[in-house]
């Protein structure tokens, strides 16, 4: 039963697990006492510190264990604005980071502050220039991930590392989906990862900030792990967040290529094998392990419930299998199509034969969930109005998206197709049909009760 | 090697180690994911918050599962505060909570909030009336633990629940030390919780916020549990929590009897065993498994040193033990001695043969610290000058009060002592020694680098 979705949560890594039993007998006391219980567990602290700190790249006296990835972003971005809020309180961040430093960004800008989302091009990547031109005299801090976690793109860390060094800006790098592969280059401030995407288990962040950058804790006192980490430390999985990094990272170069290769095959395979679909994200400078593409006229809740029933777990940023009724957040800023949108992540040693099956299910898979949605096959015969108007109000993705297909061909070359759309995600979709078909989009205006998207036929 | 600091941290509970280990399967996908795994994971945390909102007395939907007992007790404090801003900002708190909720309401003051600390009597009770005489029209939310972390006494939470309740204000009620043993009484609206003090992993706090209690999650948006928690679920750990606290309430009335009459065994034991020593907390009103006393003329931390050596392992709320040179903000609450504190909290199953080797090695250990010390073994005789000065200045805890001790002997009845001291242990312990001994307490007043302390020798 192939489990593709590594990017969300990877299973627990075997040395994680024997890491773990090993230190429940002697990690449960707390390390700030002097008798030996105590002493023990400091003890496995300190040493989990300094191996997680090996593989981070920093100092041990740097690095604190927090909570959850979530948390080490929220302290990282929070510490640091604090900590800079004599210089300002703008904040730049890029459009396409995770949820907990975007919602970090929205909370600081609720309560006073400014921010610059910096754009991604349609590979999901910054670029060095225009984010260093977001910087301003006023900038507390930058964020940037080192790679993306929807659809692989890595981004230019270092590059952007040495603008932000030459504005005197710190940077905060979200590692949480690169740290297995290998540390991050550049000179970045603060860093913040997550266990649990390596295979260590749940409840262990690490937040690393750098010797000399101004931080100041935020909450309520708590002398634990530096003040940046409030709570009992949890030592067991300490451990085995530390033990499970080293050991994915001695397997890192082999693996790294062996999936590299076949994240290749399905990129190339599902190009191939399945009509109208995008594979997205940049195809070379991208993780090893993740592939995301977007099929035409599929709802991306009903193809993850086919997959899921043929026995594959992915995921998906497809506005339908959300409750928000919103397309994920990183692919509307790249501008590509969000309807059937699958991401796989392949966990460490996954085997080519559990991909060459997947490749063999999914073109299967589409082409069902397309036939009862009744998308089309094929345009239809020569059309006589010049313009052509389809009602789709009320309708959900990928529904406007089919309807548009279909109409297109009720019109001539030339001739103007207006789709009248409420849902979200049309906006990105509409667009992302017409490059994919070598339509002309024209744009969008209001419309009574939602917005009317003009495309100009012409193929 | 007996380990007697359970309310620090218990040793894992065999239950779950089992729940923990079985669990680590199944529990590590992301819950909020709809293929198989997340819906293995989904049950899974749906399961332990069953079985734990059972323990806790209150509904599933109620209870959220926070990275630790410090974090349900802060977001416990802001969420509430801040759903009732609109009431006002003023914050009711005992003057013994733990430090988390201390943290927390310094920071609500330093924020422009105001506070009031309810005093303690020497037992570190509060009074249901004097607690509910600082409720206030602008009182946003009051705290209250159900039992004492350091001397084991038993708060009146029914009673200043139910003054909470008359006057429209919601009750927090930090149940960290007696949730194993039982649901707190009375109508709290918040209860928070800490899974390693009942045996559980590290990792799990209980946040339990009552339906209709106005709350207002602060920090960066997160929709996992219920807003109230960020960052991705420990499922394993949680499932590990709830499957132990319910074992450890099968166990907690017979347990609860047993550990009495050990803590009993002590309590008297002790004061019959070692000359010079004060239990404090309440004798009765108590948790079952906890006890403290303070033992004149000895220092915390050389005492903690040598039942260390001894193989018994013990906390301690002397300034001496600690780094910040003040005792415990708890005995300084009660006013009660803080030299040569220390705190036995027995562990589930701790055999009686443990506690007889403790009483038997424990009076030994005391008299060898105060030999090294140098402390008094008998008054000295007949005096003549009617005023003595002790300086005691740059001396730390617990010389000041031997010096005062030796000193007594050189006045005659009726004569005074003054002891000079910037130790500020000497505020808490020059008052409780004159309390012992059956000496008079005269004040203090400031002097030359130090403070001047004024004893009248009575008998």
């Amino acid at each position: 039963m192939p489990y593709f979705d590594a990017a969300s949560s990877a299973p627990l890594h075997p040395v994680a697990r024997q890491a773990l039993q090993a230190s429940l007998d002697e990690g449960w006391a707390d390390p700030a006492r002097l008798y030996r219980e105590g002493r023990r567990a400091r003890l496995l602290l300190d040493a989990a510190r300094e191996a997680a700190a090996e593989a981070v790249g920093c100092r041990p006296d740097e690095l604190s264990f927090t909570s959850s990835g979530t948390r080490a972003v929220h302290s990282g971005i929070y510490g640091s604005l604090s900590g800079r809020r004599r210089v300002g309180r703008h904040l730049v961040v890029s459009a396409v980071e995770h949820s907990s430093v975007l919602h970090s960004a929205a909370s600081h800008e609720a309560g006073g502050g400014s921010l610059t989302e910096v754009v991604v091009d349609r590979t999901g990547r910054v670029s060095p220039d225009v984010y260093a031109a977001a910087l301003r005299p006023d900038t507390a801090l930058a964020c940037l991930q080192s790679a993306n976690h929807e659809v692989g793109t890595f981004q230019p860390v270092a590059e952007v590392a040495e603008a932000c060094r030459a504005a005197g800006v710190p940077l905060l790098v979200d590692a949480a989906q690169s740290l297995a592969w290998g540390p991050v280059e550049g000179a970045w401030s603060i860093l913040a990862a997550s266990a649990h995407k390596w295979g260590g288990p749940a409840g262990v962040g690490l937040l690393a900030v750098r010797k000399g950058v101004r931080f100041a804790p935020q909450g309520p006192a708590d002398e634990r792990e530096s003040g940046r980490a409030a709570g009992f430390e949890n030592i067991p999985a300490i451990v085995a967040a530390a033990a499970s990094l080293r050991a994915v990272r001695a397997e890192a170069e082999a693996e790294s290529a062996r999936l590299r290769d076949l994240v290749e095959r399905i990129r190339t395979r599902v190009a191939e094998l399945v009509p109208d679909v995008e594979v997205v994200g940049d195809p070379v400078r991208r993780l090893p392990h993740l592939v995301t593409f977007s099929c035409l006229y599929v709802d991306g809740e009903t193809l993850l419930h086919e997959l899921d029933r043929a026995e594959f777990s992915v995921s998906s940023g497809s506005s339908c299998t959300s409750s928000t009724l919103t397309p994920s957040h990183v692919l509307r800023a790249m501008g590509v199509l969000s309807e059937g949108n699958v991401r796989v992540s392949l966990p460490l040693g996954t085997p080519a034969q559990d991909v060459d099956r997947f490749l063999d299910v999914l073109p299967g898979v589409v082409a069902s969930v397309r036939t009862k949605l009744g998308a089309p096959v094929a345009t239809a015969g020569p059309a006589d109005a010049e313009e052509f108007v389809v009602d789709s109000l009320g309708r959900l993705c990928p529904i406007p998206v089919i309807e548009l297909a279909k109409a297109i061909g009720n019109v001539p070359v030339g001739g103007v197709v207006t789709v009248l759309a409420d849902d979200e995600a049309a906006r990105l979709d509409i667009p992302a049909w017409c490059e994919m078909r070598g339509q002309e989009y024209l744009g969008e205006h209001p419309a009574e009760d939602g917005t009317a998207y003009r495309v100009r036929r012409v193929s």
